[in-house]
């Protein structure tokens, strides 16, 4: 089909969305490593899960066979409010940068979160309400994954308790508002409401907070609570699950008019958005059906893949988590102050942890100032303003097409597009002011936090 | 065709998008009195308005004749990157309310103004671009408007200069930092940067300012500036042609489906939203071929059409804009600090004016913890969280859907969620906080207002 009948933005029919999500465990050889019990060494048992999480998501957390898993009714309808997510043809960047490369994005952004996190928080949300719990607990960073869930919560009437990095809590006064309005109670973490909380704040008072500790914080605050569980917006395979949903449209899109991408790039902090984009692809790779080229790209500022080391370690800073295989900094990390956005969790998904390991994604770092350039570039050619996460993505899909123009390859990309920068206005105008900074931690911080890594009995 | 196969969401193709703008003028028997001009007290002219106004938009406003305007080729394109809208069948609102009417909404917030003012802020662009300008002044209240314009100057390569109502641009620092991104210049009104600006300082130093004293700075930057004009997001006649872009695509996605509403409802500042949602049907209405309900919704404490006169009036407050003949609260008032959101405009479009004098349309004022409240309601089930001017429209939604519950009647509403709130949530954090206040002018207030109406010759 020629370019020209391609339109701006591919918007699928409600009958053409995907009816259920994709497990790629179930396509690779070798699985990723199991989650194990920090006491015993051993891999976790669902029962021991089930303290902290949700029996079914239990259930998807440890399934590595069922390839497809149905999307429960309540869920489709959901989605049918804020999706199909567009798929959209990047024509205005593509003649700004003046580049033979075909750019697409899958755009996350056009719900109230403002980005892809609602796509497992309402089936979390539903899972929970299935089991008839009163309430979840869960920590946010930036917000979009804490605004998501709230939104999930108030949809089917659960309890919903955030605990917010304490440096994005102070920075971002209006995410904590739209919690609010739909009916979360926001702490900043780490707080005194937990022993954990408590224990930090005794060792470091004037900490700035991490993704690490606030998990902590809510995991103690679930299982200390009858009728609540914990739920996370990353990292988890379970997650990953439910973000297939974007990969999904996206092939389901791009085949309706016989395109396919030669690169796909997604930004990666846990791994939520970029597993869920790539997951369908990988999986044809995996089956040995088509190749592509996919990269993670993460902040310079927190690298856990292209600096950090692939072992087990705690998800969490107070250690109260399950260990997990991963490429991690060490749960002791703490990315830069001046870090903007979300993408500072000290490690990665184990699915993508494995699947870089075995070679099928490659993954670059960027370095701020150059994601906010890339940001405001793109945000005056195609309209989105976008999510600091994003820009990424964004940063180095830019990257590609002008290599493309140098070359002349016609090459077609296709990126995540996760979410929109209305709440994140503080950084951009850190950037218009020219008072935005890099940060790149040196080799002896990371040591350093590596060193704290657990041994394995 | 029955309501099971009406999805959540109605997408319109590419190939289905209106290429011309309505201009509801055409239709009507009795036209909207003229332009006058202060001065002499006779039509201002095409010239007189070309120092103002750029050539091609003082041609629309002055086209009482033309029903369909060709929507130009680089307009077409541009509003393929936000364009089509969803129009929303709101199945879990009704549920939610228990009602038997069937509720759409044409949401216009999927995109980065956050609103529909960029319909007409791109086409107001690509006019001053075509014409060889060097840029552009403007005012904004709420500031959707000012980023609209904003971005669409960033589009074109066009300067932006912004005159942000001065209570705005304090509440709403992140709005003033959207523009910036978009490259534009934003000035707190009243400035000392005009010399309206300065007299209005020096009688009222401690003004929050208004839509009409911001008017009236943005006028006199641009007639003293070579390359410069003047433009503006609302009242005026080529912005509701503009606008129509939402009626049309609205009319045409409910045709598809066999959907004809009994009532449709926007809220209602200087017109823009409403003018361009209702006209198409409106024009109907004029040409015999149907009738609908058409409600307008403005705030209690900013009333024009309801405690309002028709009458000439001054657009701004500094009085050097030409006279329009209007619902108008006189040209100095200005609503009570506590209002939030934007719809604080004194007058209403003279096209609406006539309309609603014609008994066309009626119209309803909600006070702002009403409005809020609605919105609350709505975010919670709809997951959009809506902007506070849009929210009046979901208040007389709601109030509909539950007449309609006690009565049984199965009416279809239609209504026009013009923008979502995410820069409002300073706003929303004063009704979370129980802290948010009513206030409706007195009788008096609003006579001693009305008293400043200009005579004329």
């Amino acid at each position: 089909m020629s370019n020209e009948k391609i339109p701006y933005k591919i918007y699928l029919e409600e009958s053409e969305l995907p009816k259920q999500w994709y497990n790629v465990r179930a396509d690779m050889k070798k699985k990723p490593a199991p989650l194990l019990n920090p006491g015993t060494g051993k891999p976790v048992t669902a029962e021991e899960l089930g303290h902290v999480f949700c029996t079914e998501l239990v259930k998807q957390e440890l399934d590595e066979t069922t390839p497809y898993i149905d999307i429960p009714e309540e869920i489709l309808s959901f989605y049918k409010m804020y999706r199909p997510s567009p798929l959209v043809r990047a024509y205005c960047l593509e003649k700004a940068l003046g580049t033979p490369a075909k750019i697409y994005y899958k755009f996350e952004g056009n719900n109230t979160s403002g980005s892809h996190k609602l796509n497992s928080a309402i089936a979390q949300a539903y899972y929970a309400k299935q089991q008839g719990l009163k309430g979840v607990t869960t920590e946010t960073g930036a917000g979009q994954w804490g605004t998501a869930l709230s939104m999930a919560c108030s949809y089917f009437g659960l309890d919903c308790q955030v605990y917010m990095v304490k440096v994005s809590y102070e920075q971002k006064p209006f995410r904590r508002e739209v919690m609010r309005t739909y009916g979360a109670s926001v702490t900043p973490s780490p707080s005194n409401t937990t022993e954990v909380g408590r224990k930090i704040l005794a060792e470091f008072p004037d900490t700035n907070g991490s993704l690490g500790c606030a998990i902590s914080e809510a995991v103690e605050a679930a299982t200390s609570q009858e009728g609540y569980r914990y739920v996370l917006g990353s990292v988890l395979s379970q997650v990953l699950i439910h973000q297939t949903v974007i990969g999904l449209e996206s092939k389901i899109a791009m085949e309706k008019y016989g395109i396919k991408p030669d690169m796909i790039i997604g930004c990666a902090g846990g791994g939520s958005n970029l597993g869920g984009l790539v997951s369908p692809f990988i999986g044809e790779m995996l089956r040995g059906e088509a190749n592509y080229q996919v990269i993670a790209v993460e902040p310079a500022s927190c690298p856990s893949l292209t600096r950090g080391k692939y072992a087990y370690d705690f998800c969490d800073t107070g250690k109260v988590c399950p260990l997990a295989k991963m490429y991690t900094l060490g749960s002791g990390f703490m990315p830069s102050p001046n870090h903007a956005g979300g993408l500072r969790y000290h490690g990665m998904s184990s699915i993508l942890s494995e699947l870089y390991d075995q070679g099928l994604i490659e993954a670059r770092s960027a370095e701020q100032t150059s994601v906010f350039e890339a940001a405001e570039k793109f945000a005056r050619v195609e309209g989105i303003l976008p999510a600091p996460e994003s820009s990424h993505a964004i940063r180095v899909a830019i990257d590609e097409a002008l290599k493309c123009k140098e070359t002349g390859e016609e090459k077609t990309i296709l990126f995540g597009l996760t979410g929109t920068g209305y709440f994140d206005m503080y950084a951009y105008g850190a950037y218009n002011d020219g008072k935005m900074s890099d940060y790149i931690p040196t080799d002896e911080e990371i040591a350093k936090s590596l060193a704290t890594l657990p041994e394995i009995k």
